[in-house]
C-alpha cells in the first residue's frame, strides 16, 4: 500500500484491526500465489498494482468521484446495466464477496447452508471488512437465485435501506423480456431520481462505448488464450477479469490493452507461460470474487494452465456485445436490455445456450478437459452441472466435478482429485 | 388394501418388489403414528380408507378415467391452477415427493445437497415406486425454487418429455402478474391441445366451484382448530391436507364436510383430542408431502398438538379464495390468475404477507408457540426464517427453528429440542 489509508477506513466506520489482519493475509496469499509465477507478462505489473492498493487508492479514488458529486452503487452480478450508471455519472463497483469474512456474525441472519459467495457479502458488511459497501449510495442485487434474492431483503435491513432488487425472469419468452426491458427502464429511472442527472442520447452512447469497449479487450483477452503455448496463466486472467469489476473502466481497458498487446508479441514469438502441450484445463459454473483463486491455483500448481472461465466473473461478463447503433434512450435502453438477456445464466429454464458455450469454448480454446467449479450450495451451477457433463463428453474431453467453498479445509483433497484427473488426461505432469 | 393390484403395477412398468416393501413400511407407520392415536373423530375413518388404498383403488380409479378419455396431470406444487385441468376434464394428482426413496438413482441426476422433496420425486419415478407419476399424461413444474427449477429440465429427460414448465414471477409487480395471467392463459391452450377440449364458460364456472368448495371446507377445518380443546389432532389435520392433492375433489369435500360437522359438535361438548389447555403449536415452513408425518409426529408425541399449518400442504394451499363471478372465459383465467398471485410463497420477494399471515395464525389459532420448518436446502424458507422468528416475537410467543430432511437419523435429536422448546412453554408437558 503507497501510504497511510488508516483515517479513510476509521472514517468509513470499518473495523481497522481486523482489516489490519485480513490485508495481510491477502497480501502474504498474493505473493504465494501470484508473485510466484514465472514468466508472467510485464503488464501484469498494472494488476498487481491495483490489487496492492483495492482497499486504498481505489478508494480514494471513488470518495473523491462522491466529493465531486458522483453517486457510487454497488453490485454483485453481471445483470446490472453498467451503462446505465456510468451514464448518470455515477461509479459502478463489486461488493466484497470473495472470501471468508465474517461468516459467524453473517450465520445470524442467514442459513449455515447458505454458499459462501452470499455468506461472505453478508460477513464482509458485518464485520466492517469491505470499504466499497460502505462508500455506497445504493445497493443493486437481482432475483438471479434463491439464496441472494431472499439475502436481499436482510441486507437491505443490514444497509439500512440501501437495496434495490432487479427482477430477472426466470424463462427468455416474450413476457420475461417485457418484464426485463422495463425492469431496465425503471432502473434507469431510479439512477436519475438517485443522482439528480437525466439520462441523454449522449450520455448513454458514451458509457455504452466504454463498457463495450471493456468488453471487446476482455475477448481479445479471451481470445489469446486460445493459443498454445498460453501467452497467460488462467490466475492472471482471472484477476484481470476479477479487476475489471472494481477499476475504473477506461484505464483499466487502457491497460488490459497495452497488455493484450504484448500477448500478441508473445504469441508471434512462442513464448507462453507453460511449455506447449501443457494440459489445458476450462472452468466452468460459479463466479470466482476477488479473492477467490482457490481452484487455479491447485490447479496450475498441478502442472496443468486455466484456459478459460465459462463463469460470470470470465465469459458471461463479456461475451455478449451489445448493439449500441441507437439513436433513441428508449431504443437504447431496450438493446441494452437485451444485451443483458443474452448472459447465459443458470437461473434461466432452460438455458441451453450455455451448454453451447461450452461446447464452442470447449472446441475454441482447445481444452483438454473442463473443470465445473460450483460454490457449494449453489443450487442452479450444481444442478446444471449434470447438462454440463453431458454436453463435455459429446466433445469427447473429460470431466470433472468440483464443489468447494472459500475455506481451506478441503486444498488436500482438491489436490488430490485434479491431480487424478490430469493424470487420466495424461498430458505429462509435472512431478 | 381391498385386493392384489399387482397386475395393475406391473402395467404400469413399478418395481414390484421394491414397491411391497414401501407400501409395508408405510402401512407399519401409519399404524404406529395414526391409528395408535386416541379419541379420533369417526369422520377420520374415511382417510384411513384413502390412506390405505393411495396406491391401489385410487389408481384404479385414475386409470378408469383414462380408459374413459381424460387426461391425468401431475403436479407438485400449488401454483398449478387446478380449475382449468377440471375444466378439460382432467384428472390432477399430486405426484409422490414425501418419503426418502431412490436418493441413490437420484444422486446420479441431482447433488446431494438437495431438498428431500426434489431429491423424492425423482427418486420416486427412477425407483418405479410412484403409482401415479407412472399415470400422468403432463408433469406441471413452475419456477418457485432453484431446485425445482433446474431439476425439471433433468425430469423432462428422465420422463421422456412429459414436463411443462410454468413460470411463475420473482415479485408480484405489475409486469410479474401480467406474465403470470399469461402463463396461466398459455397453460389453457396446453390443456386443450392435450385433451382436444375447448373450454367453456360452463365448464370453467363448475372446475372453479368444485375447487372452491374444497378449499373453503378445509378453511373451516382450519378454523374448527382454533377451539380449545382442539377437536382434531394436528396429524389428522395434515394428512386431510395431504389427501386433498390425491382424492377425488368433489368425494373429498363431501368426506371432509361431514367431518366438520362431527368437529362442531365435538367442539360444542367440549370434546378434543387433548385435553384443555394443551401447549398447542403452529407449523410455518416447508411442504410436507405425504408421507412426511415427521414433525407432526414429534411434536404430538411430545405432549403438545399441532393447531396449524402455514404451509402450502396447509393454509397457502386454501388460504386464497377464487372470486369466481366472472361471466366470460377471458374474465375467468385472469380472476384465476390472480387468485393464484394471492398465494405467499417464499419464491417472492419481498414476501411480506407471509410474514402477516404467521401473525395472524398465530393469534387465530392461539398459538403457544410456531416451529419454522424447513426442509434441509430449501433455501427460501430457511432464509425467510430469520423474519417470520422477528415476526413471532413481535406476536410475544416462543420460536423454533427446525431444519430436517425426511430420513429417521435425527429423530432423536430432534425429539430433545421440540420437548425443551414445550418445556420453555411450560404448559405441562406429559411426562
Amino acid at each position: 500500500m503507497s501510504k497511510d489509508y488508516k483515517k479513510m477506513w476509521s472514517d468509513l466506520e470499518m473495523n481497522l484491526e481486523a482489516h489490519d489482519g485480513l490485508l495481510a493475509v491477502l497480501s502474504d496469499a498474493y505473493k504465494n500465489i501470484y508473485v510466484s509465477q514465472e514468466n508472467r507478462p510485464e503488464g501484469m505489473k498494472y494488476f498487481d498494482f491495483v490489487i496492492s492498493e483495492v482497499h486504498g487508492l481505489r478508494i480514494e479514488e471513488i470518495l473523491e468521484a462522491k466529493k465531486g458529486g458522483r453517486k457510487v452503487i454497488g453490485t454483485f452480478c453481471v445483470y446490472v446495466p453498467e451503462e446505465l450508471i456510468l451514464a448518470v455519472d455515477g461509479v459502478c463497483i463489486g461488493l466484497c464477496a470473495g472470501a471468508e469474512v465474517g461468516s459467524d456474525e453473517a450465520e445470524k441472519y442467514i442459513p449455515r447452508n447458505t454458499c459462501a459467495l452470499i455468506k461472505a457479502f453478508m460477513g464482509f458488511k458485518l464485520a466492517g471488512l469491505c470499504p466499497y459497501v460502505q462508500t455506497t449510495d445504493l445497493i443493486v442485487g437481482e432475483t438471479t437465485c434463491d439464496g441472494k434474492k431472499k439475502a436481499y431483503e436482510i441486507f437491505d435491513e443490514i444497509t439500512h435501506g440501501k437495496m434495490y432488487v432487479m427482477e430477472i425472469p426466470n424463462k427468455k419468452g416474450e413476457d420475461g423480456i417485457a418484464l426485463w426491458r422495463n425492469e431496465v427502464k425503471r432502473f434507469a429511472y431510479k439512477l436519475e431520481n438517485l443522482t439528480g442527472k437525466k439520462l441523454s442520447l449522449e450520455k448513454l452512447q458514451n458509457a455504452s462505448k466504454i463498457v463495450k469497449e471493456r468488453r471487446r479487450d476482455l475477448r481479445r483477452l479471451s481470445l489469446l488464450r486460445s493459443f498454445d503455448p498460453v501467452p497467460i496463466s488462467g490466475l492472471d486472467a482471472l484477476l484481470i477479469n476479477q479487476v475489471s469489476f472494481y477499476d475504473d473502466p477506461v484505464r483499466f481497458t487502457t491497460k488490459l490493452s497495452e497488455l493484450c498487446d504484448e500477448l500478441d508479441e508473445r504469441i508471434k514469438q512462442g513464448t507462453g507461460v507453460a511449455e506447449k502441450g501443457t494440459p489445458r484445463m476450462l472452468i466452468s459454473g460459479s463466479p470466482m470474487a476477488i479473492p477467490n483463486w482457490k481452484l487455479h491455483a491447485v490447479i496450475e500448481g498441478s502442472g496443468a494452465v486455466v484456459v478459460g472461465e465459462e463463469s460470470c466473473v470470465g465469459e458471461r461478463n463479456f461475451g455478449a456485445a451489445l448493439d449500441d447503433g441507437f439513436s433513441s434512450i428508449e431504443e437504447g435502453l431496450q438493446m441494452i436490455a437485451d444485451r443483458y438477456m443474452n448472459i447465459h445464466c443458470a437461473c434461466f429454464t432452460p438455458n441451453d445456450e450455455r451448454m453451447r458455450d461450452i461446447e464452442d469454448m470447449a472446441k475454441r480454446l482447445k481444452a483438454d478437459g473442463v473443470i465445473h467449479y460450483a460454490i457449494q450450495f449453489c443450487t442452479p451451477y450444481m444442478v446444471e452441472a449434470f447438462k454440463a457433463k453431458n454436453i463435455v463428453e459429446k466433445v469427447g474431453i473429460p470431466f470433472l466435478r468440483i464443489e468447494t467453498d472459500y475455506s481451506m479445509e478441503d486444498m488436500g483433497q482438491l489436490k488430490t482429485r485434479i491431480e487424478a484427473f490430469l493424470e487420466m488426461i495424461g498430458k505429462g505432469v509435472k512431478a
